[in-house]
């Protein structure tokens, strides 16, 4: 028997993230068998060959039957589909928890449509490449990174340490929060810098007609600035799509931000402009070290 | 006599900018003789030590009397009052030139204060680095980066020749275009993603009251995002001053484009959002290929 009890680790989407936690949890023997489920025959094989999964079956009520602890390790917007449709097929007390990066509706509905019996735990770890599928994944890739769990007054305190003590198997640092509290930090720190850069590159790819050549006068400033903004269009439809509200609110807190900056040029005061740009460069010097920049 | 026929080449600011170009004059032997003039005998000693001027002087008076050439290399606030204390001492025919980042302004004031027979041309070397000051001066800035020359119709353009030649043989690439082209140019592609990174580090900033520890949360897409945000706050209010009308423009557009995103969001248009995303991607995918971003 291992240590933490489980026999059976089913993880739904065997990609960098699952694939990952997968190979994480064979290598450090946290489960007696670790089971695959992906759409695609092919992708098992080669989280199979990789060894990030011990078996896999293309029929996932065969992978997640009588499974200790189910992983849904999949694209925010399928997590609550395939929910719906492993419910029939989950043992009692069993452990349910995913990786979504916007959780308060995720995790709303999963209890809701859930039978009893079956333990859901929200979880976000916060780690990520630009690579994807079973190919990019890592032993490494959450070491001292945050994960996220977003319990509920319905969540079991037991299974929400065994999914607590899963993630800091795999070098995680765990914090947990209200699904609400989540969804508002994420769309501060990650979602709004995204839009942002989406935004910037378009108004730039507009003005372009007018001043052809536009982006080769572009510096390291813009080439940073931008980067994100290559990020995958369909995964950051969904991200906005489940995390609206907290979206909308911190786009409309940089609205203000930027009209505040703009109003100042408007009008003329320097003072102001000085106040605004010294508070922003002492907040980001005092985040990054000049020393830990170079590269 | 020198290829260029330029005896005395002046430089006003021998810090990064002036310093590098006295020093790559130097090596050149494009110039009789550099001088050197900064508000700070220390600085200049210490421009002399380092190979970048071969004479200096604190008297500004001394330094570009009987120069061929002035080059103002000072930031953008104190281009114009400058300009003004020197015009007495200016010889006939001198060739003054500039690289402040905003350009009708300066272009104006310049032409409509300077002597009859003192040939202006407004110039912008787009190249810097983080650091500044005559230490920071190396010969290989300007190499294959831009510089904007921003003649009018009262350009003389054996001038504008010569201060093109003169950056071409520094290794930059010169291109030339009306200041307000330039002005509405840098505003999208360099001032608009400054504002933004400003912006966006205030208002996390802001909200880390409501949300403690806001900021541990971030992953490399912020700090990629927010690093211009520790640019000089005195350097960039300035360039506000200077650059006003095209820079609040450029914010309109900036916000009118988050707006786009945010009303998408509101009313879950995903198809719009994919798109909006997707066009992005696409123009950023094309400018900077995947290859060349490994860092």
């Amino acid at each position: 028997m291992h240590d933490l009890g489980i026999r059976k680790l089913a993880i739904v989407g065997v990609g960098l993230i699952g694939g990952s936690f997968g190979k994480i949890c064979r290598e450090k023997k946290i489960a007696e068998v670790v089971w695959g489920y992906s759409r695609r025959e092919s992708t098992l094989r080669k989280a199979k060959e990789l060894g990030l999964i011990d078996r896999y079956s293309s029929e996932i009520r065969e992978v997640v039957k009588n499974a200790d602890v189910v992983l849904l390790a999949i694209p925010v917007e399928s997590i609550i589909n395939v929910g719906e449709k492993i419910a029939p097929y989950l043992s009692e007390n069993v452990i349910v928890t995913d990786v979504g990066s916007a959780k308060e509706e995720i995790v709303n509905k999963m209890e809701n449509f859930l039978p009893q019996g079956v333990r859901f735990v929200g979880g976000h770890p916060i780690a990520g490449t630009e690579q994807s599928g079973p190919e990019a994944a890592f032993s490494e890739l959450f070491e001292r990174r945050w994960c996220i769990l977003t319990p509920t007054n319905n969540t079991d305190s037991s299974a929400l340490d065994l999914v607590k003590t899963l993630w800091e198997r795999t070098g995680a640092m765990v914090n947990v929060m209200e699904p609400e509290k989540h969804d508002k930090i994420l769309a501060l720190i990650s979602h709004l810098p995204h839009m942002a850069a989406y935004a910037l590159v378009n108004v730039l790819s507009k003005k372009e007609n007018e001043f052809p050549g536009l982006f080769s006068y572009a510096a390291g400033g813009f080439r940073d600035f931008s980067r994100i903004a290559s990020s995958s269009p369909a995964m950051w439809k969904e991200i906005c799509m489940h995390n609206g509200r907290a979206i909308t609110e911190a786009i409309e807190d940089f609205r203000a931000a930027l009209l505040e900056i703009g109003d100042s040029i408007g009008v003329g005061d320097g003072k102001k402009l000085e106040r605004i740009f010294q508070k922003s460069k002492k907040t980001r010097d005092e985040l990054y070290s000049k020393a830990s920049e170079v590269s």
